[in-house]
């Protein structure tokens, strides 16, 4: 059954749903671009799929469904027997999965999105980042990846020695901040950080996705 | 095997915790109280445990899990066959749930948890709540619970017509709210968020947390 995804192949959390169906190794899929310059996003007709007016949703036989999080746990749920494992193979090892996704949710992508939002798509926009703000959470930023850096001393991957869907649910944001707005320092600083970006950077899902998305060729 | 929460009961996370215990009628738990008025959550100990210094985290045999969301994902799919059924009947069922689980989290969660802050933690330490900061998230939160009264006039919970783990996940910060703030206004004024409001208060379970917590005789 075909999966539609209603979004934007650039869009940070249309990046998480489109590396989950390449890691899933799932072909039956395929992008409507909603154009966010034109607002589509906030039209009368997308908000009768999704209510917050944010990408992607996507459609599977009658479900529509929405939050990149929730869509990226449930491809990963429907395919269980081909691709990547995402979960890991255990039950201890899939609890360990969702505490790194809810870290990711909680502690991680609050800081980063604001500073990409600043750095990124203000100026996109028109908008100045706020320097102040930017500051106030890189500083977050950094005592997150203190912990993430004594954590990949110990484990290869945040959830242990596989990789998972909570690693790649950092990838399109940290993509973002380190390539885009070439802030890569504070990953470089920390060597088992930068070398865990590094090989989620290199994964051919990611490279799929960069290539769809524009940013590579 | 018995789980042991080391946390708070008063609490709004390990109350999410306890809540998925209940109701998934699980016996065989203890709760090791961790005292934040003497900053126990800031311990070189706890930290050990905990990296970012807060409650909950649990222990079951060699498995430590910290992330309330990611504790009762887990303690749910721990005991499939006991108690209610919090993800549903069916894999469509189940990714309904992870979507109202994600919008619980990434977009109720910010603005109450803000409100809550400053209106019922604030005072306990001294400080002054910021009136501007509880009246912009007061209208974040308003613009939310439309989206969830359209909702709930044609489902009774989130994801459909049973009760489910992203209504439990509401349940704790709303009691705060509308309970310890006297802020149930914006409640009130929605008949269908009022009314499903008032059954997430009224099952065994949530009276059975607010006796823990002193909330309730």
């Amino acid at each position: 059954m075909t999966i539609t995804i209603h979004g934007s192949p650039k869009s940070t959390c249309t990046g998480r749903v489109l590396l989950t169906l390449y890691e899933k190794e799932v072909q039956d899929f395929e992008l409507v671009e909603i154009d966010l310059s034109k607002g589509e996003h906030k039209s009368p007709e997308f908000l009768k799929h999704q209510p917050f007016g944010q990408i992607p949703y996507v459609v599977k036989g009658e479900l529509e469904l929405y939050e990149s999080r929730a869509i990226a746990r449930s491809v990963a749920e429907w395919f269980p027997n081909q691709g990547t494992s995402l979960y890991g193979t255990t039950a201890h090892e899939k609890a360990l999965v969702e505490q790194w996704l809810e870290v990711e949710a909680q502690n991680y992508n609050p800081p980063i999105s604001t500073i990409v939002f600043h750095l990124v798509f203000a100026p996109m926009f028109g908008l100045t980042a706020d320097e102040a703000v930017v500051a106030a959470q890189t500083a977050k930023l950094e005592s997150v990846l203190d912990i993430y850096e004594k954590r990949l001393s110990e484990t290869k991957y945040l959830a242990g020695d596989f990789f998972s869907l909570a690693d790649l649910s950092h990838i399109t944001y940290s993509f973002y901040l380190i390539k885009i707005a070439q802030k890569g320092a504070i990953y470089d600083s920390r060597p088992h950080v930068k070398a865990w970006i590094d090989s989620l950077f290199a994964r051919p899902s990611t490279q799929k996705w960069l290539k769809l998305a524009g940013f590579a060729q």
